[in-house]
């Protein structure tokens, strides 16, 4: 099966590139909304589904124990640019645990911000674990992690060592979140390492879909991982700035949207997003995966179709629908688009 | 036409992302020898054409004039990382003409290198146009400029300011030049602006093959191009890193293979090659061209099928055939390569 184009990258007038994809819509009970491509070919959904990952964080009242506050909340849900304000949030849930930067198996990177890595690089530093896009993430594993040592009796820096490996008991916790929210078997899915080091599991981009119906909705969960849900997503609605930074899509949206889109990136052109007002969960994957420009502009598109109601809401999408390409002299070189007939020519169920 | 899939993207075994494109192999007299897609459709080259772009700069006696050694002439037909080997060579060609990076008008962009970028960065210092990965090109450009203005009795300040007009004579001459070489007609091609400034031309795929397999004969050129060629050829061969630097494909190409391969990536996942010993010319665009990775791939696979001819042509392409990916911590994740059957199953005229 071909994926049909999504989105066409213009240069003057002329389509110079495009990229193909998958999508779908899909509600609460399972039901096809609308969609495009293969949808029943698991796909790592990479760091698209971290809201997923960190329901049992909150769940389990781990969270509350240790006072994790929105912004806590929103970072364990993000692929952050590094800025410092990602940076200090990290450093303090861990401070909280009475652990530092050397807990994290993530690995470290320049911030994904530019500005921030430069500004870092002019300090004479070399970037930690807390720079990493995914600390946030983790801090929350370290969080659980102590949480679960606790109720055990064990010590938790022990406990905590090699928590990034599938079968260490918070990887276990947060892959039964993945699975039940997904309603995908992960024992016999696809699995790869991720960026940050954690397991990543092949899932159709259907059930990637449901499972966001289910955060949108709650409908589906277990009463504690619906609370846990919401919960969330009012985070990072109150604190976008913490899900992504300056100038991101993510971060963009919710700051206008605030509780009527989460959206979240993944790496390899993966998007997956809970529209609560409709009780609709969305998930696509761009073929190329390269980066995310081309699935930021399917995702606009498709909040435009579901979300949007007026003209601010308009206003807000304009420029992610249509992205401009500028030159190293900023002259305006180019566009890009979502490819004129992507939604309209949906297969649907309704 | 849906073009094929050239290159898999794979985390651990299994497909993650995959990409698709269009590619040519053409012999002197203009024959496809092999080819993939469509390769009829114009295709905007961006800086893969750089060493048509070159060829008056050598042919019209400029470059002699101005004593341009194989380093400036190797970094005019380059993308160049920044580092300062690029920085210095751009400098010595504007100084030997009287200028300063002033002159140039590419703009101005952070070293693509990324070390090179990090150490400019702790200078405390901004970039300036001779960091862009175009300013060996744009110094040719004030070369051949220079070298008109004076044929038409002109001063050469004034005659060189607004260079990157598509109208002005030294684009007109640059122009003519990659007309002739590809016999594609420009006037009614589509053009764009170029992420330096100066248009760029949509040309098929099949015509950018003939090109350069012009350039690797000579054959179908005009005597003086034909020895232009050969010169600029013999000049990245000689210092395959101003071509493009550390750790790139193009420089580790051509470190090996010198005078028997010339290879040239250019902006959204465009690749064009000569290979001078079976007098082929290949022209490669993925469809999505989102980066480099996949056309460095199927690049790769065009020379190990084309130009590869002992064990060491082949542990030399091993790696660039198979790039493996590794996630923050080092651990491999991943690998891409070129999909199975995309030159077993080319469409070929022989």
């Amino acid at each position: 099966m071909t994926n049909p184009v999504l989105v066409e990258v213009l240069r003057g007038e002329h389509v110079e590139s495009f990229h193909r994809g998958a999508w779908a819509v899909v509600d609460a009970a399972g039901a096809v909304v609308a969609s495009g491509g293969d949808i029943e070919r698991p796909i790592f959904p990479r760091s698209a589904v971290k809201v997923l990952q960190a329901l049992p964080l909150v769940a389990c009242g781990a969270a509350d124990h240790f006072g994790l506050d929105d912004a806590a909340l929103a970072l364990a849900c993000a692929s952050h640019g590094g800025e410092p304000e990602h940076v200090a949030v990290a450093a303090q849930v861990l401070a909280q645990l009475g652990l530092d930067e050397r807990a994290l198996e993530c690995g470290a990177h320049w911030p994904g911000f530019e500005p921030a890595k430069l500004a870092l690089a002019r300090t004479g530093e070399e970037p930690h674990p807390l720079h990493n896009n995914c600390s946030g993430k983790h801090a929350g594993f370290a969080c659980l992690g102590c949480w679960l040592a606790k109720g055990q009796g064990q010590e938790f820096r022990g406990f905590l060592s090699g928590y990034v490996q599938p079968d260490h008991p918070v990887m276990q916790t947060v892959s039964q979140a993945l699975e039940a929210a997904t309603g995908f078997a992960l024992r016999d899915a696809p699995m790869g390492i991720d960026g940050c080091s954690i397991p990543t599991f092949g899932i159709p981009l259907r059930h990637l879909a449901l499972g966001f119906a289910r955060v949108a909705s709650g409908v589906g969960l277990s009463a504690d991982h619906a609370r846990a849900a919401q919960r969330l997503r009012q985070a990072v609605a109150r604190q976008p700035f913490m899900v992504a930074g300056t100038g991101r899509f993510d971060t963009r949206v919710m700051q206008h949207f605030g509780e009527r889109v989460f959206c979240k990136v993944g790496a390899e052109g993966v998007y997956c997003a809970a529209f609560p007002e409709p009780g609709l969960g969305v998930a696509l994957k761009m073929d190329d995966g390269n980066n995310a420009r081309a699935a930021e502009v399917a995702m606009a598109a498709l909040i435009a179709r579901w979300v949007q109601r007026d003209d601010d809401d308009a206003d807000v999408l304009a420029p992610l629908l249509n992205p401009v390409l500028s030159n190293w002299r900023g002259l305006r070189v180019g566009a890009l688009a979502p490819y004129a007939h992507f939604l309209a020519s949906a297969s649907s169920s309704k």
